[in-house]
């Protein structure tokens, strides 16, 4: 047992440090390794084995919607960088920039990409001249690098990986039900595939991404009570067009400028999956996105029998789930710790008195329930099992997210909340700047986001007294 | 008719002018666009289909022999970059390089990874501590950047797409099996997916990886004479283990230097199917990759019961393949003139005599050739279709090599050839540099390989008369 001990005792408990607890995770589960290049990390297989899955769920629902994938170069000379003047200005000081290629200076320097709408905007006033060129529906997956002061894995890197979508349209009615679309799409994945419930909203002014008229995002909250900001899109209008010249001519034959869009998700969410679901055990993975579902591990496995009938049971829910034998030398004791710490979802334990009794033991990694199955229902059973426990980590989830939600309808309330009951705080707001200035120097609180489900909780703005215009998601946010 | 004529003429016939008939294909296909970003192209949505699926394939066939995907960052300190010397030497002249991030200069400069060598072996050595954590195979999808002055679209681009596997070993053997066992997969690949036959064979010492034991490649024959190398695999033996410190207890609990390889596939495997199969009509794309197989094109689709059966055609065949249906407003001719140049493999043409008849005609992108399948068969029939189109289109490829690939017994052989006539030269070799290089100074030839499949063809050098060792295929390349 000393050796197990070990494996569990070096993560920090989370009631302890959450911090540090987060760390000790992704490095105990082998999620990431840091290299000497500051700020970013070495996405190991189980840890980049996650995004892959990720990638190809999202990918396969983005296409549904008749989204093309692309690709654009990674570097941006400066000059394009700057042609719309708010997108630069916000995005200028965290640039990397290349000057020098081979053994020579650059005459003009490069970017490298902090994100590609100059790169899609060029590209759309070559391809778009009619109606009958738009929609242009286009995405890429690749990396994108901003330069961070401070860094931690998946949450901030220099360099992350993401998907970000660029669509072109001919009307500002059909752009704007794409912003819409696509954030319903990041929430319906968050809630049916990562088991994280969101609150879908619009950001402030203030918080909007730089160049956009309108940010939307899906907001959730982690275990220890802070925000994470987990997938945005954004209705451009027709800004980017007229700063890039994307033209077309309309069935009236007449010159309009193209609406556009963009949206990303990134492998911070990764990041929420830890903080949303994980223990003090490890990783708790969602059984929809766990790269291995099921880990089978036999006892007293140099029995005769043993070995082949944890085979028999692999072969039979490969049919339908992601599933692998533990047959290393190790003891079980040792593997359920491994198995517990990589959070993967399900154990089936199988030794010879199970074979005797023609039935295992499947272990949930988020309740620890034990629940005996016959073999011969094991198939559909574990079905049930997988599906219960997505279900359960959900609703948790959402149940930990409302009994940290406050509700604040003045001041003293609210920085009461803020000081002392980690979570989000809904409260309304004037609509005026100053006051989300105020808060955020104050409390260290930004605005998260003005809910599409609006409530009028009081009349009132929480910071200045003058009269509300919306309610507001406020909380501490990584 | 003058608008089809128009897109056909747009391309430049390859026997007048085969690099603008390249040119001309990749953009009126609308594979790439050029962007401002000098030596870059963009991956339009037919072009990064081919780039997706080729991803799909070979990234199955690497996790059938154990590789797990990860991800390394896209810098690399200058300092790690200098760690094996050899391998510095072959990538500083073309490296790009981060000197600023944000608004401040850096206190050591970063190389855009030109490859992750160096990367792997710095976490290798992290990761790797005894023999149970042999072998490492990790593989990864990105891009890399080396600064080339003269750039064509998929062949030579300062940013480029690939693959990268690099793996670490027990032992010497291990690691030459690995290195022959990935040559293997890209030939295999290249044959039975892209219809493109391969010479495998070694690279000479001058031609070989910078840092590399040895080198294998795969070479082929581009319609014009040209040789493609289009995948190599290295052999590093104990090299980098020694610079980076990788060393692991074996089972006598002694330390030993691990022993490595590494392996690529690019985005300039695109160029060479275009290059292979291409005609004067436009892209001929193989059928195992195409991203759309089948593109149905209704005739006189205004009049009743067209557009549906053509709906039902497309219901049929898409349980087993990609297809589409043309139902633009644009006339027949039009389309296929498109099909074509899109390189899609077969088209099938439906119409009210067909439907009178209850059968339509499938038409070959390569021969042209028209058969007609009754809608009952169509199915089953596909399948054939596509699949004689697959073997007759590596045949070809093969036929057109063959017919191109010559021997030369001495000098003034090999200078006619390597002068008149356009292809490969099986020729002798002593093994001395002196004679690749005069043979490269002269004519513009280099080895491309020494076959795994060595004949005697003389006995002796085909350049300086010594006896000889190994018969090389020369050629002008890519």
């Amino acid at each position: 047992m000393a050796k197990e001990k070990k494996l569990v005792e070096a993560i920090t408990s989370m009631e302890e440090n959450f911090a540090q607890w987060y760390t000790d995770v992704v490095k105990k589960a082998e999620l990431v390794d840091y290299s000497s290049v500051r700020g970013c990390t070495i996405f190991r297989p189980a840890g980049y084995a996650i995004w892959e899955n990720i990638q190809k769920k999202l990918d396969a629902k983005f296409k549904e919607t008749g989204v093309e994938n692309v690709y654009m170069p990674m570097f941006i000379p400066e000059s394009l960088l700057q042609k719309e003047a708010d997108h630069v200005e916000g995005f200028a000081p965290e640039v990397a920039w290349v000057t020098q290629g081979g053994l020579d200076p650059l005459q003009e320097k490069l970017a490298v990409r902090p994100t590609s709408e100059t790169l899609f905007c060029e590209h759309y006033s070559h391809v778009v001249q009619s109606y009958r060129d738009l929609p242009k529906l286009y995405n890429q997956w690749c990396s994108v690098v901003r330069w961070e002061k401070t860094t931690r894995p998946f949450l901030r890197t220099m360099e992350f990986l993401w998907q970000e979508g660029h669509t072109a349209h001919a009307t500002a009615e059909e752009a704007s039900a794409r912003t819409e679309q696509m954030l319903n799409v990041y929430a319906d994945f968050c809630e049916n595939v990562l088991a994280i419930p969101m609150i879908k909203g619009r950001k402030t002014d203030k918080e909007k991404f730089a160049g956009a008229e309108a940010t939307y995002t899906i907001e959730a909250l982690m275990h220890d009570g802070k925000a994470l900001q987990s997938g945005t899109s954004h209705n451009f209008g027709d800004g980017f067009a007229k700063a890039f010249d994307i033209q077309y001519t309309d069935q009236n034959n007449k010159l309009q400028y193209a609406h556009q869009t963009s949206w990303g998700m990134t492998t911070r969410i990764i990041g929420a999956m830890i903080m949303v679901h994980g223990d003090n055990s490890g990783l708790v993975l969602p059984p929809r996105i766990a790269p291995t579902q099921i880990m089978i591990i036999p006892i007293m496995q140099k029995k005769e029998g043993v070995l082949e009938k944890a085979e028999e049971l692999r072969q039979i829910l490969a049919k339908q789930f992601s599933v692998k034998v533990d047959d290393s030398d190790k003891n079980p004791g040792w593997k359920y710790s491994e198995q517990e710490m990589r959070g993967i979802p399900v154990r089936v334990e199988v030794g010879p008195k199970d074979i005797e009794a023609g039935k295992c033991v499947v272990v949930r990694r988020d309740t620890r329930e034990k629940i005996t199955v016959a073999f011969e229902e094991l198939e559909t059973k574990m079905g049930e099992i997988l599906d219960q426990m997505h279900h359960d980590m959900l609703e948790r989830a959402r149940a930990h997210r409302d009994a940290h939600t406050y509700v604040a309808t003045n001041y003293d309330e609210f920085k009461d909340i803020a000081e002392n009951k980690p979570g989000f705080i809904k409260a309304m707001w004037c609509g005026d700047e100053a006051c989300e200035n105020k808060i955020k120097e104050d409390l260290a609180v930004t605005s998260r986001c003005m809910p599409f489900e609006q409530e009028q909780v009081s009349d009132v703005c929480v910071c200045c007294g003058k009269p509300a215009k919306k309610l507001v998601y406020w909380g501490k946010a990584y």
